[in-house]
């Protein structure tokens, strides 16, 4: 049985604590060798929009697949996430994913979260107000108790509706700030998630902002023109986890420009999979100042998929179309 | 508009000379630089099975896309192909392409034997009588006439049933033998398609048979383990013409054999793309042996994909799934 998935169907099957609890499976299956993820595939379309291609396979959770994406600046970006059964390599679920990369993204910041930041974490402080800044609330929501937020976004008018939307999502104190600098004032996780390029000196966090003790986990510069945190940022930063040092080196404009700057060090740089496998803890101490920068991977698509399909198939949501796929035997 | 394709539905939209053509048009495109086509992944389930991510882009025709097929001994293999519009990105189709998979194979020998076989060759040779050495079969008719095939399988059942369906399907004269040196004997076209393991000494084409003149098409030998033409096979003839030099070389166990042989010699093998283009001969002379080896590329799979998509929006067959992906906008 193969289940088509819109995209409501997706919003109304991915909850967010399931998300995480399947992002952090994948990553430890990473963290013990039984994943199979190739670099992505990067290709370049003919009006020069790009064409993404990122498969997983992850063993011991009995799933594969792979995520496709493509955009361009004429006509905007599509996400198709594919689930196999890796028990006996059917093929599960096609959806949409614009909805669930924004929540895996989440996801996987919840996951950071829960490994770097304080135990006591009752402030977060947002800066954006989109889709991915509420899934990365969301996704911090689901591992610690958060009792109040701030938010900033240039606009006044979205900067206030995101706050009034997740103050009743989340049932907490919401305040919008006519600044970033007094919205991440005394938080304690702070959330990036904009689509800034950082020309025009507008970069949306500035490492001289962070604060002794502060978890800040940034996932807007995913690539190469998008730029969000300084390299100030990286710098003060007592840990940086990333989720692919591979991919977060070759694609976001924020490292890249970190690098440059001699202020992405080596041994303070650490991959997910190395916290998360407990060969590297998440944070030295309640005062270290952390950072999660993460690009997303196939691994948090393809779990994510998988548990949209479970919620599909436990639900009936969704539109079976039956075995998409014949099956060639060998030696037929 | 996005259409779902089932196995039935597909092999329904298939005609072998348009694919044959997008086949061509496809291969045309690589040799003028219009084609993006990195190397196909291959990776491994927990199983041991293979799990392939073939992607590709032709821009002049405006389409793009990936076969993704995966298998194990246990349950068999089954092939996937997305399509994706290049004028706006829509996902046009996706579909069963275990019969596409062959008969792309077919369509690409067909292009092959276009540009490689003599004029006139009344006679083809067939080994093999599974579904491949049918739709290699009909690439070949569909760019020779043809007068009589003989065909050749060790299974004398199978051979006869195959001589028979081939006999009526295409009108012509059809005789099974009970050896593959009496099956090729005077063949001016020899199709090798098979499964062998080359174990036993089964290999299914030796090239001591290959006569003055003869063009042979082997595309059985798709990964190691797969053995269907000697090394000698290679190495009389005068020119080798393959699908991607690349994937030939790390693929298939023939080709593997023959350079252990030193049978592979690079001043004679020659990608399809040069001889579509043009800056090489498909054949010096009406007695120089030509030789055919393939393992399918990505190219094949899209292009082919494409036709059987433009077939269902023409013939209305399919099931129309709407728009499954939303689109996310820049800025979003």
């Amino acid at each position: 049985m193969t289940i088509l998935l819109d995209a409501n169907d997706v919003e109304q099957l991915a909850p967010m604590p399931r998300l995480v609890a399947a992002v952090e499976r994948g990553v430890l299956e990473e963290a013990q060798g039984t994943v199979v993820m190739p670099p992505r595939m990067n290709l370049t379309m003919r009006n020069g929009g790009f064409f993404r291609v990122m498969p997983a396979l992850i063993h011991k959770s009995g799933v594969m697949g792979y995520k496709v994406f493509h955009g361009a600046i004429e006509w905007g970006v599509r996400y198709l996430i594919v689930n196999y059964s890796q028990e006996n390599g059917e093929l599960l679920a096609m959806m949409d994913a614009h909805y669930l990369t924004a929540a895996r993204t989440g996801a996987a910041t919840g996951v950071a979260t829960k490994y770097m930041a304080r135990t006591d974490t009752p402030h977060v402080a947002v800066i954006g107000s989109g889709l991915e800044a509420r899934t990365n609330l969301l996704g911090v929501a689901a591992v610690r108790k958060i009792k109040r937020i701030t938010v900033y976004s240039p606009n006044p008018e979205r900067r206030a509706a995101f706050a009034k939307r997740m103050a009743a999502e989340l049932d907490i104190e919401a305040k919008a700030t006519d600044t970033p600098e007094a919205c991440v004032r005394g938080a304690d996780v702070v959330v990036v998630a904009t689509n800034t390029t950082g020309r025009a000196a507008s970069i949306a966090y500035q490492g001289k902002w962070s604060e002794p003790g502060m978890h800040i986990n940034a996932i807007g510069s995913t690539m190469l023109r998008l730029r969000e945190i300084d390299p100030d940022t990286f710098g003060n930063s007592g840990r940086i986890v990333v989720d692919s040092r591979h991919q977060v080196e070759n694609e976001s404009g924020d490292v890249v420009a970190a690098i440059k700057e001699n202020k992405f060090p080596p041994d303070r740089v650490f991959e997910m999979k190395d916290v998360i496998g407990g060969s590297v803890s998440g944070r030295a101490d309640d005062r270290e100042i952390t950072l999660f920068k993460s690009v997303g991977t196939a691994i948090q698509d393809v779990m994510a998929g998988f548990v949209v399909y479970e919620e599909a198939v436990r639900t009936g949501r969704g539109r079976d179309v039956g075995e998409l796929l014949s099956l060639k035997q060998f030696g037929s």
